[in-house]
């Protein structure tokens, strides 16, 4: 059979099959990004789920609206506003995660050979997503307080020379993944300008904003650029991803498209499982459990952080993060993260390697780790599993020169899987 | 900001704004496709996923596999075994409903210009993801025997000697949605030669297989070519639709393309959903509901053709459904059912106008009944209305000639929506 070219594109990752190892049990994995669900209050969420099929079946089993059901839609705009977001229900659009919505705004926006921006490192699923478009990411510079402005603008410069066509800047401004990093408030409104400027849309990914430790709630970046923004939004990560429910808020044109690229590719998103989250919002407190989780992922974070402290070598370096579920370590010069993989899942440790959030080839000295789903005992033992196989690797190295050759085959961008996400 | 060039193709369709007021209940719609849920057992529901919840809650409110959860992909293969077909669970893709299905099957096959071969008329909503994805279709006749494969050898024909490119043909055989006609058995062997023989894929598309009036299963046409069939059911006619819950089975090969295509779409399709498929089908008596459904839709349609054949006037044709939701009316020369939807929905009536399942802008004189939602004594009610609008009609057209040019603005494809699906 004879496929489309964007086809080509689409090719499993060599480290796909290691994850399938690294998920057996006596494997650390600080590969993944799967919420840790212990904290739910899954008797009361029986009792509720039950109580809306009882009283509600026949709705919430039927098709429904390509938009996403009002009431829900409302009740986004509720939780945005926590971010000083100010929007109307009609330009929010509900997908299934906000994965799907980064997929409808690719799909909406690029053509083969458009360039989308992206901070470097980036998330691997959108990276994948943009791939499946054949659009073309040009990584721009982050630092310690996110994207550099000055960079950006560069980068907008560098495209323009070239005659390449921008379509959009693909931003997380807080608690990065994978980079662990927040764009600094002061930088926002900096961004936003160089953009509007240039012509150029935002697409600012927000999945963690909530999952902040310092009790402070970042102001969105559509908070003050209604027009030029394109902001996506999740429920995977304040309450739970197996529901698949995220959102998109769009300008009212761009919002029209998203919803006929919505019932083109799915017809709606399942109304059971938006009636869920609608009731989980007006019938739980949907804010204490946001808390639990800070609280969990904060301990988390600190049990990582002082284990990478205690057992990580001279010359590596790591992010602190102030949210979210990740920490970007970077290794000496000569190492190669994807090359000594198997060694770590081997040594029962398992991470996403640098090179996977990069559509360039770079990272090779990076790796992702997580703190949000092992338990603080079991961080710390990942950790010194990692340390383990790292000295090994000096050792080695010291030995006979660097793994870069090896590492060849395991790189490369490639479709995300919720390993990775 | 700049679109997509595939964007321009996504056109909300005028019909939509009057589907809004069709959806009003002193309007008898004839238009939509749901399924009339109320035999369904909410109260046996609701314990269930409650104890779901209960049991398995952290599993089903998690991150899952892009392919879908094996117990859910053994069951399917249980499921499609009733229309002959020997699957292995592992070229299963679970999908967001069979339009996702649709959407990724496209998404891999076809470059903008690609040709799909589908039948005269075809599903609105393969339509429009079709025209989604550039590709053009060529419609190919249908008689009361379904597709005529002398037309579709003519049409293979025509297109290889305009040097354009066929990657499958699209095809509903069973129960047509919006014919009403199904598939000899006795051609389905000669289509699926004629396909593999010029190198063609087929995509057969069977919501409805399983809904037939005459306690007959008909043989899938995957039943006897699993080398060049890709296959997509669905559980949103058989059970519910709110769970969007289908799948396609697939050649390995295509199988593969399609997990990273839906991956990289939206990761995975909902665990939540797929466990309560799968406790459906293991812990409820599915094929009597399936009866249920049935004979719930037969007594239906018989009060549908009944109603036709009372009311409609000489010069009118219909189809006789043997299974599925829909009966394909064409009217006398001269009618144009676009330009006659306003004022069927004024008296409280709606239909869907014949030209939304044709890409190249026939079936003016067409329109799509369905009888699978309202009770019967409204289905009555909604067909002595619709012959009333269509006797004014034909009092207007003996005196100022047709309303042909009053149906321009009407016409077109157009993105689906559950009013139509």
């Amino acid at each position: 059979m004879a496929y489309a070219q964007r086809t080509s594109g689409m090719r499993a990752s060599a480290i796909r099959a290691l994850f399938a190892v690294a998920n057996r049990p006596e494997v650390v994995s600080l590969a993944g990004g799967m919420p840790y669900l212990s904290s739910l209050p899954l008797e009361a969420l029986a009792a509720d789920v039950a109580e809306m099929v009882r009283a509600d079946g026949q709705v919430a089993l039927q098709y429904g609206s390509g938009q996403g059901i009002p009431e829900l839609r409302e009740q986004i705009c509720q939780v945005m506003s926590l971010e000083g977001i100010d929007a109307h229900p009609d330009d929010v659009v509900v997908t299934v995660g906000s994965q799907m919505a980064l997929d409808l705004t690719t799909r909406i926006f690029c053509d083969p050979g458009d360039v989308i921006l992206a901070e470097a490192p980036s998330y691997v699923g959108a990276l994948g997503t943009f791939a499946a478009y054949q659009a073309n990411v040009v990584h721009v510079e982050m630092d310690h307080d996110g994207l550099v402005p000055e960079a950006l603008e560069a980068a907008i410069d560098a495209c323009r020379r070239a005659g390449r066509r921008i379509k959009f800047l693909y931003t997380i401004p807080n608690f990065h993944n994978p980079a662990g990093v927040t764009m600094a408030l002061e930088r926002r409104p900096v961004i936003a300008e160089l953009c509007r400027r240039a012509g150029i849309a935002i697409l600012e990914d927000n999945p963690y904003g909530l999952l902040g430790f310092d009790d402070v709630t970042y102001r969105a970046i559509r908070a003050d650029d209604s027009e030029n923004v394109v902001y996506l939004g999740s429920f995977s990560k304040t309450f739970a991803p197996g529901l698949r429910v995220g959102w998109v808020l769009a300008p009212h044109a761009v919002r029209e498209k998203l919803v006929l690229a919505n019932e083109s590719a799915l017809l709606n998103p399942p109304v059971f499982n938006q009636m869920m989250i609608s009731r989980y919002l007006s019938g739980f407190d949907w804010l204490s459990q946001i808390k639990t989780y800070q609280q969990l992922y904060l301990e988390r974070r600190d049990v990582m952080l002082e284990a990478l402290e205690d057992h990580l070598p001279d010359g590596t370096t790591w992010t602190r993060p102030a949210g979210g579920f990740y920490v970007w370590v970077t290794l000496p010069e000569g190492f190669d993260t994807a090359a000594m993989l198997p060694r770590a899942v081997t040594a029962r440790v398992a991470y996403v390697p640098g090179t996977a959030f990069y559509a360039d080839g770079l990272g090779s000295r990076q790796m992702r780790l997580s703190y949000c789903y092992p338990t603080p005992s079991r961080i710390e033992e990942g950790v010194r599993r990692l340390a383990g196989v790292i000295d090994g690797e000096l050792d080695v190295m010291r030995t006979f020169g660097t793994g870069a050759q090896a590492a060849r085959a395991l790189r490369g961008p490639s479709s995300p899987s919720p390993d990775t996400a």
